[in-house]
C-alpha cells in the first residue's frame, strides 16, 4: 500500500493517517481538496515528496469538485485551489513544485474543454506519485554503494515509504543495502518533538526485518564520538543551489558532529527538492509550528502548565558540513554549485526522454 | 525547603521526589538506607550535588540503623553500607566523594563509641549539606559575572535547587544573574529521554518568574547557528583532570555546535566533582540506563512494541570544546591541567580554613 494514492473506485485521495502509527493502520479518505490541504497542514501526511503527490492528487480532486463547464472558469477555480494547497506548509519545495507543474498541464490549450482538463491533472499526479517510487528506488540502489557490509547507519527524523508515495530516501537507501543483503544496523533518533523516528522509522524498520536500535536525538553524538556511527543519512525538505539543506529540525546538530567526529553526512533528495533559484539555505522560509508539540506526548503534559516554546520544525545545514547528497542521478560532491545544477539538468533531460 | 533534608524530629531522610514534578509536590520518606540507595537509582533524587548529600545522609542512617554497640562493629556495617550506597549511580563523583568523606569521619579515632560516631556522622552529612548551599551561591556570583543585561542563555538538564541541596550549579548561575536584576532569557533544552528540562528546570524558573521559552534538544543549534544564544551553561557530573567533562547525554553536541558559532560554553562545576585522578573523560565509566526510558514517556509507549533503545545515560565532552569552567573559587580558564588543579587546592584550603 502506498502512502497516498487516488482511490479509482470512488474518485477520492487516500492517504495513510501518519498521526495514528505505529499504533494503528489507519486510511483517510478525502473528497474535498480543502480537506487535504488540512491534512497537509496537521501532517497527516509529511515528508516532502509525500506532500507533494498528495497535493498533486488535491488540485486534480479540485478539479473534480469544481463546478465548471468551461475550460477559463475551471482554470480560475484551480488557481484559487493551487494557493490554498501552496498555503498548507511552507518549508517543503515538493509541494510548489507539484502544484506548479499540475497547473501548468492544466493551462495546456491543446486541451479542449474542462473534462478533458479534469482528465489530464489526474494523469499527471498519478504520474508524480509514481515517478516517486521509480525514482526513490533509483536513489536508494546509488546511496547503497555509500554502505559496507557491517555497517551501523544513523538517521533522522522518517524518510521511508511513509515520507514518500513509496520506498523513501534516506531509509530507502537503507533498504537497497538491505535488499543487496548487507549487513547494516541502523541508531533511530527519536526525532522531538514530533517523534517521526520513534513513531514511523522504527516502525517501518520493524515491518522490513532490519535490525535496529531506537535512541534519544542527544544520544547521536556520543554514538558519533565513540565511533559507533559509519554513515549519517538524512532528507532535505529543501535544498539550495550551494548544496545547504533545510531539514527536520536536529539535522544541523548531527551535521556538525558528524563532520567533527569524520563520520560522512548523506542527506538523499530528489532533484525536485533542489531550488536552483535559492542561492543559499538562509533564504528558505523555517515553518515555525505551536510550542503544543514541545510541551506535550501524545497528548499528555511534560512540562508546567501555561509555559510557553519555541517550535522551529526545520534547521539549515550550511553545505560546508554536507559530504555528498544523493540524487536519482547519483551521489553529487562538491563543488555543489556547479554539480547540483549539472544533476538537475541531467534529471530534467531524462524526464523530458 | 531543600531538595534533601535530615528530619531531625524523626531521624529520617526526606527528598522531594522529582519523578512527580512538575505536576505534585510529593515529600518521600526513608527510614532505611538500602531504601535510600534505591532512590538514587531510581532518580527520586538526581543531579550530582544532591546525590552526594543524599548518600551522607543515608550513611548517616545506616549508622542508627545498625545495632552496633561498638566501634569496630558499627564499623564494619558502614563499610557494608557505603558499598550499596556507591553503586546507586555510576557516574556521578560527589557520591563516592560524600561517601568516603564520611567513612573518615567514622575512622577517627578520637570518637569513642559507636554512638559518638552516629554523632559526627550526621554532623558531617549536615555540613556537606549547608556547604552544598554556600557554595552554591559562590558559584552562581561568579559565573554571573558572564551575563550581560539582555543575554539569551541556552540550558541543558536540571542543575537547579533540584539539582543540589538548594540553589543550583548552571542554573544557579542564572538565579544569581536575575537577582542583580539583569533582563535575561532561558532557552530550556527539554532534555530527552528523562525530561529534566521540561520537568524541573522549567517548573524551577517559573516559580522564580524568570522568562524562558522550552526547545526540543533538536532546536538547540537552529537557535545558536542564527545568532540567537549569547551563552551556554550546563552543570558537570564528573570534571577530568584535564577539563573533559562527562555530563547529561546532549551535552558533547550542544558543545561542539557553541564553538562551531562562536557561543561560549561553561560547564558549572562545585571542585568536589573535579577528579585530579582521571587523566582524561574517556575514563570515566558511563552509565548505560534502561531502554525503557527512550520507548516511553510517562509510562505511554512512543514507539512499536518490542523494539530495543540504546539509552547510554553521559556524554563525555572534551575540552577543547570548553570556554571555562565555573567553580567555586572563580572561573577557570585553559590550561585546565594547570589551573584546575589549583582550583581543587584553593578550594581544599579554604574547606580547611
Amino acid at each position: 500500500m502506498r502512502t497516498v494514492f487516488w482511490d479509482y473506485d470512488r474518485g477520492t485521495v487516500k492517504l495513510i493517517d501518519q498521526r495514528k502509527l505505529p499504533f494503528e493502520l489507519v486510511i483517510a479518505e478525502y473528497d474535498d481538496y480543502t480537506a487535504v490541504a488540512q491534512a497537509i497542514t496537521n501532517m497527516v501526511v509529511r515528508g516532502a515528496p509525500a506532500i507533494g503527490a498528495t497535493a498533486a492528487f488535491g488540485l486534480a480532486l479540485a478539479a473534480r469538485q469544481s463546478q465548471a463547464t468551461d475550460r477559463l472558469t475551471l482554470l480560475r477555480a484551480l488557481e484559487a485551489a493551487a494557493a490554498i494547497l501552496n498555503a498548507s506548509r511552507p518549508t517543503a519545495v515538493n509541494l510548489a513544485w507539484a502544484v506548479a507543474k499540475l497547473l501548468r498541464v492544466a493551462a495546456d490549450e491543446e486541451l479542449d474543454d474542462a473534462n478533458d482538463v479534469r482528465d489530464a491533472l489526474l494523469v499527471a499526479a498519478q504520474k508524480i506519485a509514481d515517478d516517486d517510487v521509480a525514482l526513490n528506488k533509483r536513489m536508494g540502489y546509488h546511496g547503497a554503494e555509500l554502505i559496507a557490509d557491517g555497517d551501523t547507519i544513523l538517521h533522522h527524523c522518517n524518510t521511508g515509504a511513509l515520507a514518500t508515495v513509496d520506498w523513501g530516501t534516506a531509509l530507502g537507501v537503507i533498504f537497497a543495502a538491505h535488499e543487496q543483503g548487507k549487513k547494516i544496523h541502523v541508531l533511530v533518533d527519536e526525532t522531538r518533538p514530533r517523534l517521526q523516528g520513534a513513531f514511523l522509522t522504527a516502525w517501518e524498520l520493524k515491518e522490513r526485518g532490519i535490525p535496529f536500535d531506537l535512541i534519544a536525538d542527544n544520544a547521536a553524538g556520543h554514538f558519533m564520538r565513540t565511533g559507533q556511527v559509519n554513515l549519517v543519512l538524512v532528507g532535505s525538505d529543501r535544498t539550495a543551489a550551494n548544496g545547504d539543506v533545510a531539514n527536520k529540525i536536529g539535522t544541523y546538530k548531527l551535521a556538525v558532529v558528524a563532520k567533527e567526529n569524520g563520520v560522512p553526512f548523506y542527506p538523499v533528495v530528489p532533484t525536485s527538492t533542489i531550488d536552483l533559484n535559492l542561492a543559499h539555505g538562509d533564504l528558505i522560509p523555517i515553518e515555525e509550528r505551536s510550542g503544543d508539540e514541545v510541551v506535550s506526548v501524545l497528548g499528555q503534559a511534560i512540562a508546567p502548565a501555561g509555559i510557553t516554546a519555541r517550535n522551529p520544525a526545520f534547521d539549515v545545514t550550511p553545505h560546508r558540513y554536507v559530504t555528498g547528497i544523493v540524487t536519482e542521478t547519483g551521489i553529487v560532491y562538491p563543488p555543489f554549485g556547479k554539480n547540483l545544477r549539472r544533476a538537475v539538468e541531467e534529471a530534467q533531460e531524462q524526464e523530458r526522454d
